[in-house]
C-alpha cells in the first residue's frame, strides 16, 4: 500500500509517517520544507520504502502531478499553518492558502487520482468556543470556530464531507486533542509548540521552568497514539462517520509537574518550579482556560482503537526518545 | 455619512445603494464589474451622491486602497461568488479568493481606516444542512455548513467575529432569506437565480413557464426589505449579538403560480403551468427540499426593523419594477 502524508516533515506528519514504514508500507512524504538528513536516515532504516516530494500544498498543479505521480492508494492530509494571533494577522493570505484551499487540492486530486480513502487531519480547535463549556465533547457537539486556526480547520472538514458527497471520495476527518511526543521541534513553523516541548526547549537552553500556578484541563494524547489513531482510520473497513475524535478522553491531572519530573535523566541540571504569586511563567498551556476532554467513543467502536500511552507510559517513552534523538530536536546542534 | 458596498454592483448591493442614496447618502459601489450604464443615470437621479470603484475584492491592496481613498464610515460587505455545483468544481481556488479571503482583506481595511460599523451580507445558506430540518431556525441553530458557498458564508461570518475580537471593528452578520425583486438580472455571474427572476426570464423570451408540481418551502424575502434590513443593522445604535437573520420569518404559500399570475400586465402573453407527471419543470426552487423559515425576532427587537412586504405588496411593487426597468434586466435589449 502507498501512502502520500501532505505536511510529510511535521510533526504528526512524520509521527504517522513512522508508524506506516515499521509496518513496511511504502510512504510518499509531501512537504514545503525538506525533511532533516537525521530524520530521513531514522525513517530510512525502517521496512517500509521512503520518498518524497517537495512542493508547495497551495500549488494546485504541484499537487496533481505528485499524485499523478505517485499514485497513492491512501492519503493522510496534514499541511496546515498552526498560526498564533500575530501569523494571522500578518499572514492572512497565505493561511487561507494553505489551509483551505490546500485542503481543496488534495482532495481534488485524491479524487482525480482514485485515492480509496483519505485521512484529513483535523484539530479539537475545530470545535472552537464549543471546546471550552469545561464538559466532554463528541463529534456531535456543534464547533463555533473561533480562532482562524480553528475557522479553517472546521471549513476543511466541511469540504471534505462536500467532496465525499459531489466526488463519492471516501474521505474522514480526525479530531486530534492536545498532542505532544516524538517529532516534535522548533523549525519556526508552528506558534504552538506543545508545552511539553516548551519545557523540553528550556531545559535544552539550562534555563529554569516556571510552571503557571494553575494547571488549564487539556485532552493530551501521545504523538504515537496520534499516529496509530490516524492508521486505523486509514484502513478501517467501512466507517459510519465523517468525523472521529482521536484523542486521550481524558485529563491528565499534574502533567507538567509530573512531566518535569520525568525529565530529568536526560536533562539532570533540569529546574523547575511554579510561578509565585506576582510572576509569569515561562510555559504556557496555549490558552488560560480549561477545554473539554473529547469522547474517543466513536473511534473506539468504529475502529476497535484506544489510545494505549497513559501518563507514565508516554512520559517513559517519550523521555527514552529524547534522549536517543538529541540530533533531531535540538537546534543548537546544527 | 459614506458608505461603501463591496459587490456594489450586485442584486442586493444595488438594492442596498438605492436605498442609501433615496436618504441622501454618499455611496461607494466597489466592485469587479462595470456598473451598467442604465443602473449608473436611475441611481445618479437620486438625492445622494454616487462613486464606484472598479477593483477585485481577492486583491488585498486595491482594497485597502479604496478605503484609503473613499474612508468609509460604514461598509456593507456582499461580495460573493454564489456558486453552484459546476463552478463549485470548476472554480474552487477563484471563490475561495473571493468569498474568504475578500472577507478578510474588507474586514482588515474597515479596521485600519476606522469604519465604525461594516454589515457582512451572508446568507441562510450560512445554515447549511439545519435549514432543512423543516422548522424554524434562530441565529442560535447551530450551522452545519454543506455546499462551498455555504462552508465560505459560514468561515467569513466567524472571521467577522474573530476581527472583532481582535481588532475590535464593529461588525455584523446578516443571514438572508431568499431574495427576490428589483435590481436582479442575469450577469452572468449568479449561477443561482432567483425562482422569480427565472420565470421572468421564460417570460421574456415568450417560452412557458413550467412550474414544479411541488412547490419548495422557501423563507421569501423581498429585496426593498433586505436592503431596509441591513440599513438598519447599519445604523442601530448598540447591536448585542453578532449575526441576525434578514428574512421574512414566514413562508409564502402558492409563491411561484401568484407571482405567474401576477405578471400578466407587463407579459400579456406569460403561460405557466404545473408540470405533469412525467414533465420536467422548467424553473427552479434550487433544491427540491423544503427549508426552515428563520426567525426575525432577534432583529425585529435590536433594530426595530420588521420586513413591510407581504405577499401582494412585494408582487405589485416588482411587477411595477419590471415594467419600468426592463432596459436593466432584459439583457436581449442590448
Amino acid at each position: 500500500m502507498k501512502t502520500l502524508i501532505t505536511g510529510g516533515t511535521g510533526f504528526v506528519g512524520l509521527n504517522v509517517a513512522e508508524e506506516l514504514l515499521r509496518g513496511g508500507e511504502d510512504v510518499i512524504l509531501f512537504s514545503d520544507s525538506e525533511l532533516m538528513a537525521y530524520a530521513l536516515q531514522k525513517l530510512s532504516a525502517l521496512p517500509g520504502t521512503l520518498k518524497t516530494v517537495r512542493a508547495d500544498i497551495a500549488d494546485r498543479a504541484a499537487v496533481d502531478a505528485a499524485f499523478a505521480e505517485h499514485q497513492p492508494d491512501r492519503v493522510v492530509h496534514a499541511a496546515v499553518i498552526t498560526a498564533g494571533e500575530q501569523r494571522e494577522l500578518r499572514d492572512f493570505d497565505r493561511i487561507i492558502d494553505v489551509n483551505i484551499k490546500g485542503t481543496g487540492h488534495v482532495l481534488s486530486a485524491a479524487a482525480k487520482h482514485g485515492a480509496r480513502r483519505v485521512v484529513y487531519v483535523s484539530s479539537g480547535s475545530a470545535y472552537g468556543l464549543a471546546l471550552l463549556d469545561g464538559t466532554t465533547v463528541s463529534e456531535e457537539t456543534p464547533p463555533q470556530p473561533d480562532t482562524l486556526y480553528s475557522i479553517t480547520k472546521f471549513a476543511s472538514e466541511r469540504l471534505c464531507a462536500r467532496v465525499r458527497w459531489l466526488r463519492g471520495l471516501d474521505v474522514v476527518c480526525a479530531r486530534l486533542g492536545s498532542v505532544f511526543g516524538p517529532w516534535e521541534r522548533d523549525a519556526g513553523v508552528r506558534d504552538m509548540l506543545s508545552l511539553p516541548f516548551q519545557i523540553v526547549r528550556l531545559a535544552m537552553a539550562g534555563e529554569e521552568v516556571i510552571l503557571p500556578r494553575r494547571e488549564a484541563r487539556r485532552d493530551w494524547i501521545y504523538s504515537r497514539d496520534v499516529a496509530a489513531g490516524i492508521v486505523a482510520l486509514l484502513y478501517a473497513d467501512a466507517l459510519r462517520y465523517d468525523v472521529y475524535n482521536v484523542a486521550a478522553g481524558t485529563g491528565w491531572p499534574r502533567f507538567a509537574e509530573n512531566l518535569c519530573s520525568r525529565l530529568r535523566p536526560i536533562f539532570p541540571t533540569l529546574r523547575y518550579r511554579i510561578s509565585s504569586a506576582d510572576e509569569a511563567p515561562n510555559v504556557s498551556f496555549l490558552g488560560d482556560r480549561d477545554r473539554s476532554m473529547m469522547s474517543v467513543e466513536r473511534l473506539s467502536s468504529d475502529t476497535g482503537f484506544r489510545p494505549t500511552f497513559d501518563h507514565g507510559k508516554a512520559f517513559d517513552d517519550y523521555v527514552a526518545w529524547l534522549g536517543g534523538n538529541r540530533d533531531y530536536y535540538d537546534t543548537r546542534r546544527r
